[in-house]
């Protein structure tokens, strides 16, 4: 682990000068905060000269914050002429909403790792920040202290991106690893998860693919140049993954993972989607365990490229916060100010591509009456309505409920026709409950 | 594969404005120059009015570009005042070296793919480049198509680097892959490597470490604020490892990885080599295959992060080359020149630490007579040495010559030590031939 401030050498970067510094001022001074405040230590080109918290009587461990840098009112900060960069570090959706929207106002450069704020706000407030002639940046709302939205916006600007797919909740991910490795169900893996520190009391954001949705709806309107709101993005969670399914994936050659998908389509539709999936188990993404993030980027010049590592944690996400301050303080003392093409302050929103009309392979574990004929009624429903089947396995028989498990790989369809097919076994007497529809990642 | 440029859609960018277009100059239509012309062509905010070539004469898959446009002379190129940005894909070192100095004289920005040049020259070319407030950038010299001069030089600016280790030479990985996989021996893996194109006629700068010495100078230089010439890189290639050392690195848990390595060290010394290291095989390192490239950072405060995709190919490295070129343009046509901190002009050269000072563990594989007390000869010139072994394995005994292989692993010990127990086991009359000495990665 890194040491204290204290015993933390300054870094002697070439960023430094002999100019003056810049001034910063923090919102917040939760895990994240704490963590930008030790790192900006380091660097004598930059300030903390005002620290907005929640509770001005909080015992913290930074006993070296002089008392009068703190203010219990963010307006202080923000309406503080001796401060050029804002530091947003509140969480939630509404109030630092507000209050990125009064610095942006006030003429202040801002950075932020509020995935919630830039996905809902983004457009928004980019065009307000490029109005004033000043910069938001945004590193740490996307992956935590991984590399990504500056890449995407410049290294790899000369691509047309033909997939993005991003394993960007650690907390789920931590729960699938656990699952696979120590064949727990998914309340034993969530509860240690929680036990553990990756999991918090309410974990709902996470497992249900929602903080998942708010990062590739960022990434997706970088890649495609088109603001992809987030209640636009197809969700589904983790939740009614079954300890079976993770051993009939891997039965089959592939890993379950929780991947948030952009993927180009014809007419500049995107095809955006964060939902359980097979993933075959030699690629890259299958590799990526516990709570690590990684971001899987396929450029029609650059092929594929990855991005690996830590999606959250004090020093991880504060790592990139100091990144975007350095980049900013950067361009601010060589007299620059606002940095254009760093933003997506499109002027509409993008086209989604329905997941109705999305074509993929499937996975399907059923349950049903053990009898004759039971796999041909369902291959019969298949061939129905145009799923054709790459492979039907009946795995085991439950004598006291008279019933199998039976699980069905399909070649690739349109999702359309799958949920018809669904619908067509779901009504078959001989069906008894359909428990888990999953999709295949195609590389 | 991508199509060709008649076949792409002109990216409609958000990069893209209304101001008069940037115009670029290319030095060099090979490999990665048609590719980068290709992919500019998507861009209406560049265009490229002049491209200098070897020989005019010759049969180009690119029948679009106007007659007029090529010249023999690159001084054509950059003596033409209006120019903004000189791209310099030629390749080589002194040649090269001079266009790009005489391009920043002439007030050119400058974008180049050239490892040799940067690692050789980049201090004294960024301090000239700054004095004339121009840029040069060079993504692309480094692990062609994956993002990392820029990430490192920004997203993880915070953080103090302890160790950036890298697979940064698709030609060895290539091999060193086919070596592992179809147990073929090293002439087998890099005359196939040939014929796939994977490898040059003289593979001697990939295969001996020159080429991956380069790139880690460079990364290294930046990680370390320091310039930390190519030469000063301790350099050992793949051509001694057997077939029978990747098979007893296997038995380990290894897998044998050409790595380049820049670790930072007390007193702001830096470890700088490129040499083939054991891998514990379930590192993300180990799983990097075929020509691919990867590197591995470690930050104090992002933990460990990894960048991974095609380090090499026409694509792929025009991939880098236009992302370089679109942030100039987006920089120019925003009224700003002078990029700062793009660049490593540093004053000095940094500190090497020599690498007898270093301290690492080895796996040694031998042949010896294959008689009693062999392996007590060899324990003992270790443990004269301070060398402590953490195993010692004698494997198979070849009846005709009367000997045997032994594989030694040690502890971490000092490199030093190491040598000195080397040249008493080698005046061992038991010893017949010490065949494999490896370093082992420590993540």
């Amino acid at each position: 682990m890194m040491p204290d401030t204290t015993t933390l050498e300054t870094k002697n970067a070439s960023l430094s000068s002999h100019k003056s510094p810049i001034t910063i001022g923090l919102l917040g001074l939760g895990t994240v905060g704490t963590g930008v405040y030790k790192l900006l230590a380091r660097f004598p080109q930059t300030a903390i000269s005002k620290i907005a918290v929640k509770n001005l009587d909080k015992q913290r461990s930074l006993s070296q914050i002089p008392p009068n840098t703190l203010t219990a009112h963010a307006e202080d900060v923000i309406k503080d002429p001796n401060i050029d960069i804002i530091v947003e570090l509140i969480g939630g959706k509404e109030y630092p909403y507000q209050l990125i929207r009064q610095a942006l106002e006030s003429g202040k450069h801002v950075v932020t790792a509020n995935k919630v704020v830039i996905a809902h706000y983004g457009p928004e407030l980019f065009a307000l920040a490029a109005e004033k002639g000043v910069n938001l940046f945004f590193e740490a709302a996307v992956a935590g202290g991984i590399p990504i939205v500056l890449p995407l916006k410049t290294s790899l600007a000369g691509n047309q991106i033909q997939q993005i797919a991003g394993i960007l909740n650690g907390t789920t991910n931590y729960i699938l690893t656990r699952m696979e490795q120590a064949g727990l169900d998914f309340q034993a893996a969530l509860k240690e998860a929680q036990a553990k520190g990756f999991a918090e009391a309410d974990p709902t954001a996470d497992i249900e693919g929602h903080d998942a949705a708010c990062k590739i709806s960022i990434l997706g309107s970088i890649a495609y140049n088109a603001y992809l709101p987030q209640p636009a993005v197809y969700t589904e969670g983790i939740s009614n993954i079954g300890a079976a399914d993770i051993e009939m994936a891997r039965t089959f050659g592939y890993t379950i993972k929780l991947i948030a998908l952009a993927k180009g389509c014809e007419n500049n539709a995107v095809d955006l989607r964060v939902h359980p999936m097979l993933v075959p188990s030699e690629h890259p993404l299958a590799k990526v365990a516990y709570e690590n993030n990684a971001i899987w980027v396929q450029g029609d010049a650059v092929g594929d490229v990855m991005f690996y590592g830590k999606g959250a944690g004090e020093l991880p996400t504060a790592s990139a916060v100091v990144g975007d301050i350095l980049f900013m303080t950067q361009a601010l003392q060589s007299g620059q100010s606002y940095l254009a093409g760093m933003d997506f302050s499109l002027p509409g929103q993008g086209s989604i591509r329905p997941i109705a009309d999305t074509t993929n392979a499937y996975y399907i574990r059923l349950e049903a009456e053990d009898q004759p004929g039971v796999l041909g009624h369902l291959g019969q429903a298949c061939g129905d309505h145009n799923v054709s089947l790459d492979a039907i396995m009946q795995k085991g028989t439950h004598p006291e409920t008279k019933t199998a498990t039976i699980v069905l790989l399909t070649h690739e369809v349109q999702e359309a026709d799958l949920q018809a097919a669904l619908k067509t076994m779901q009504a078959q007497s001989s069906t008894k409950r359909i428990h888990t529809v999953l999709r295949v990642f195609q590389p």
